[in-house]
């Protein structure tokens, strides 16, 4: 699928689930500070949210493995031609094998919720290595092609291992919201960079890019820098927007013992600073 | 030993640790939260299980070693012609060595399950280090080789250096259930990659490989991917399978105090999945 | 800005944060040891500071972003030349972005030092992003250039690589003291290695360094841990002055407790040293 | 230096240096355990053996600066020669700057241990930057040699990063000792290295070795793995002569509190590995 489309679709599909992990997230986050204080909503809600998102991610790399199997133009699982002893459409079948580790990661995280005795992390190395399959098959794909589609794609490479790394790290580190924003910042930079990708190499309009001048892979590496900037600035946004709402919310609830709920909100910060602080030093 | 069975023999002996493996900590792991409610069984069982588990290390390297000495086209333990002036058979050498190495990672096996006092974890640091001199040996090994060749082998590194890295974090974080999988599903990918590159190398029947074509080195690279699907959907059957046998085992045993048990291993899961998230937020 | 002065700018800047963190973080460090036997005077003070460098760090990147585009020669906002079908200035543009993301650490520290409920760790995150970023565009900025020209940029990456990563653990392992003072030291070495690359690739004075002599390479490397001896000088001597000054001023405060407290800063270091060393056993 | 002389040289400090630690280590761990059944000497002996340490690398490092200064064919302190407008002598410059770094990691070490608040960790980080200096100038050391040359200086490197790696641990993993008995593993690889890189470039007796030989590299780099193999060997071995040693010294000095002693030293190990899996999995 070496066209826009190609390029729009798994761009969507990483943009909706870093934009949804940058509203999760920061909402688990707050709801568990505001909770300090009162205590009375079980976090199975939370639980059913990971349940569902996992069901999505086998439904959606699903579609991609149907997708790019079965497209006019597509492999229709056809792996060998032995007339013409060659391989059918790779290209398909490597998207195909991408999808597919995704939908690995969606089992896990379904296992991981489900009361079956799965051990905790399972579903953060599933992420972790779905998203290395990723990085690792790109990585031998870009072979023979100009320079600025070559470097265009490896860029993409840095958001994918730098996520892997970091999900790879919340195996052993996991609920720490900091790590977990930062995978969303990462999911919001590969989803609006495949946009630019496709932008770049297949334009909607105006003259096609010269694929070999310099000045071009110059100013998309920068590029590259601002997305992430843009990345960074949603995801801020959201958490803002979320610790608003939590906020608004729990105090509406609670009613009387408001005030009280008011100072722990304001205070928490500084008191579980000081007490992660101390913890540290011991 | 560049034929088929040159490459079937190391790669039975990981698959056969893998698959060994794969059903070796899961039921520690199972075991371990079945007993929660029990405690009558000591753990001297596994320690057992550990020791023979190095004693047969032991011997698979001596018996390597002497395969590769000694077969008909061997070194018989000569390593320098000081006639022809040059050395002997250093393929042969270089694979003594690497069976060399996991003789050592055997050995301290042993020694760890031992009464001697040796620090914990050199059993996983011994490992480490024999799978890092393994990649570190392939690395130099595919010199001058055809580009198919070389990229087959290479694909090989991802799993080794992987196993390595991951076996050195298990000397700081023991016990670990996700990095004992993680290491499992690692040792059966290396098992089937080392069939697998026997099978393209060296066919059994059917016609050669072309060893420069791309489109093969591409076909490769998807392949090893789905080795690796394979590899992870055996960890988690036998996963499944000995939680099943571990449960049905305990209940029997049991009898009486069943449905006290029975609910301590169903709910044993998110109960300690929520102790974990405590105590990684304290 | 390809001159002396473009490199002597953010040269200073790195070398003015370095200093100060070589100071504010034995300071700190010093304080505590010393509170330990009094606690009487709040932490408030030095989240004051941090705030107030915050502040400056983004004052600093604004006006490196004004300066960069609105120099006699820079772009003055203008992104593309429709006429020439040319990029404008791309290397103002590209130093745009790394002072933006310099900016971008500065008001995560603003916001992690406010009472909003900031996850712990954003900052340091914030400041690793922002070196990594100066390295990734430094990385591919140094195309086609002559040897030594390359090579002097490239051992500044090792500072700035080393940087973003040593600050990433500050992640999790805040205010650990070592972590701190690698990080000042680092920071004082690219500032004075940006002073270096100055003074080599557009002397001030006597004759211009040949840029394709090997010896001069092997020099220019050799140098670079010169640079990073003396910056460790530095961080020493700044430790000792304020360790000693930490001293005086408490004794003076103090008056009639002075002697347990003297007792407390002499016999501190080894106990503690004791302490840490039985928790890490256990 | 480029003879056998100057690579035996450092060989000899990083052989006694490993051997020392391969000494030092297992002693400190052996007692500290003996010793839970008794604590009747306090651990100032060891603080004052790692003072001498640091005391005696300082003076090495000292002694070996003035060698490669004033050997009759040194620099002798002469960096430029303004009138053939060429550096002096910068082999000679770049091996007294590794032992610059060497020094300074001696100075850590001797602060640490004095009563002056050094935070804990540094020797540790001053001996990792010791070990990345060394590397890092060897890296750019071997331009323009011939391929075995290349090779079995590069091979060094493996050693040189993997101790700067291991050590860089240490600082935040303290007295781990697998972690301090792969450190001085690795310090006799390099020692026993650092001859083997003599006797192949300048053998002593018979010819010369051909540098660009495949065979000849295929056969350097297995041969490293054995001294590795080797050294594994020397640090087991001390490993074990300590522990017999300080079994046989504890169980002489305590004479009638004998027996509960023994059950102590051999029941020890299970009981700690108890201990250690319990700790890991809270």
């Amino acid at each position: 699928m070496a066209n826009f489309k190609g390029h729009a679709l798994p761009g969507s599909f990483f943009l909706l689930f870093g934009l949804w992990w940058s509203v999760k997230y920061p909402l688990r986050h707050c709801w568990k500070k505001g909770q300090a204080g009162g205590r009375h909503r079980p976090p199975k809600f939370f639980n059913t949210i990971d349940f569902v998102e996992g069901a999505i991610k086998i439904f959606f790399a699903f579609v991609g493995i149907m997708a790019e199997q079965f497209v006019p133009d597509g492999p229709h699982a056809h792996l060998y031609n032995s007339e013409e002893k060659s391989w059918v459409k790779l290209m398909n079948w490597q998207h195909s094998t991408m999808y597919l580790f995704f939908g690995i990661s969606g089992i896990a995280d379904v296992l991981t919720m489900s009361p079956l005795p799965v051990p905790l992390g399972l579903d953060r190395l599933a992420l972790s290595l779905a998203l290395f399959v990723e990085g690792f098959l790109f990585y031998f794909h870009v072979h023979n092609r100009p320079s600025l589609d070559k470097h265009i794609h490896s860029l993409l490479l840095v958001a994918v291992f730098g996520g892997s790394a970091s999900t790879l790290l919340e195996v052993f580190k996991r609920d720490h919201t900091v790590l977990e924003l930062f995978r969303s910042s990462l999911a919001i930079l590969q989803g609006t960079w495949f946009y630019q990708i496709g932008f770049v190499l297949y334009p909607l309009s105006g003259p096609q890019w010269d694929l070999e001048l310099h000045d071009n892979i110059m100013f998309i590496t920068m590029c590259y820098c601002w997305h992430y900037a843009v990345a960074l600035l949603i995801v801020s946004m959201n958490y803002g927007l979320v610790w608003f709402g939590v906020k608004r919310c729990l105090r509406r609830q609670l009613g009387d013992i408001e005030i009280s709920l008011k100072t722990t909100l304001n205070s928490d910060t500084s008191s579980q600073k000081a007490l992660l602080q101390d913890s540290d030093e011991e």
